[in-house]
């Protein structure tokens, strides 16, 4: 590459590093890339640094030593993300999203990457310590989601599927049973889809008596996995015993009243210890 | 904000810009934003634009006078996408991946954010040009990849489903023959999903006989909605006509033997007027 100034290496850094979250960069790559020294470097590094931090955009973490180097951390304040998710909370609270069976429409929402792309960067902020090493989710709505979050965890997706199509080899499949309606379902994962010991981050955009969490749980035991963590976009009420615990969601349905079209919501468990 | 330097200027100015593709920003809110002269604002913007050239990221637009403003556009050159996808192609072109009834396994690639990436910028500078309103695609593998592409457009993604489900409200369902199977199938999408006369790009992760983009023609039909494009990742060898034609791919599979399991693959038909 020929040599920038050092405006310019600050504008290709930053895109470098935004374009590889959680990946840890050798300042030696860096130097070699502008032919400049570490020490110019590692002073672009600490003006990037300053910026992310102004702008929530995360952290940028350097690790000292031969094996050390950058790291960019995708991360926003529990704050910032809870004024991100009150907008979109008054979006979804339109009575004319309420369909039959207490359901609510919400695909616009979970189809539009900018917003999509907020909500991943903030279960990336929660989970990124975790190690994560697959963000796990079923078909169909909360693909994009999953998505987004793995695209700044900088980890594979997994889809389990409803049914085994031809197309994935050999599956695994379970039944579970759907808490909300009672009935039997099948849903199943490739055998080559997740390695043994893997450590899976479990998401989907609804939950409401959780039986689908809960079957992606046991599929998981199938495949030696350990599961790290449970999220979803939004949670509805539920009068019995889930069937999972500890599931943090972004937004919560308090009410929702389908013949008389009325809805509240509130901002969901993540940000239950916030003051 | 607070008053920055230069160096700290572009950092902030270059992830604001690759964060919001294809929106037009006008130079006033960078210049208030920092509460520097345009003048300055302008140099910065010609800094970055030339490294997002020197690094193949995209294009900086500038539009001039008062409605104008400054529009970041992600697009790679063909000869860099073909690389990409060449490296992609060999690693798909391995003889484990072979699945009855002469499919490939690829999900592992298709599940990488990473690569996915790579793959939606490729789209998206392929179609850019054309004003796309939405990219369409039908459940399941081709959702990441859509969602990478409408990322880069910055568009919403509009996923049409292979059963009606309760939540998604009023459906538009059609009936389409699959082509390699000659089964005849339902695809549905929400009434709610598209306005009329959208223009809609159509994307599928693989492609033989052509049958559910087709099908993804016909429900467009309904919506009034014009079709700007069609693409798939991978498409095999089909010995009949095609349902469809001018659909490009990345990569084509010319021979795959799923007895001797032997495969042969080379670039798609996006790259065939390249030289």
């Amino acid at each position: 590459m020929k040599k920038l100034r050092r405006s310019a290496r600050i504008a290709d850094m930053t895109q470098y590093l935004l374009e590889k979250p959680h990946l840890l960069i050798p300042l030696t790559y860096f130097s070699e890339r502008y032919g400049s020294a570490k020490s110019s470097i590692s002073e672009d590094l600490q003006i990037i640094k300053e910026v992310f931090e102004l702008e929530q955009l995360g952290e940028l973490k350097t690790l000292p030593g031969a094996a050390g180097g950058v790291k960019y951390m995708p991360k926003v304040s529990m704050e910032q993300a809870k004024k991100w998710v009150e907008e979109i909370r008054v979006g979804l609270e339109d009575s004319s999203r309420i369909l039959p069976g207490g359901y609510l429409y919400m695909s616009d929402y979970l189809h539009q990457p900018q917003i999509v792309n907020q909500l991943g960067k903030i279960f990336c902020s929660a989970y990124h310590g975790l190690d994560v090493d697959y963000v796990m989710t079923v078909e169909t709505k909360g693909i994009p989601l999953a998505y987004a979050t793995a695209q700044y965890l900088n980890v594979p997706i997994i889809i389990v599927r409803r049914d085994n199509r031809v197309t994935e080899g050999s599956v695994v499949s379970i039944n579970y049973v759907s808490g909300s309606s009672k009935r039997i379902q099948t849903m199943s994962l490739s055998r080559r889809a997740l390695p043994a010991n893997a450590k899976v981050l479990i998401m989907d955009d609804f939950m409401k008596a959780g039986g689908t969490i809960r079957g992606m749980m046991d599929l998981l035991l199938e495949f030696q996995a350990e599961v790290v963590g449970t999220c979803v976009f939004v949670e509805a009420e539920h009068k019995e015993e889930r069937l999972v615990d500890q599931v943090r969601s972004l937004i919560r349905i308090k009410h929702i009243d389908s013949t008389n079209k009325q809805i509240t919501m509130e901002t969901g468990s993540l940000f239950d210890n916030l003051e």
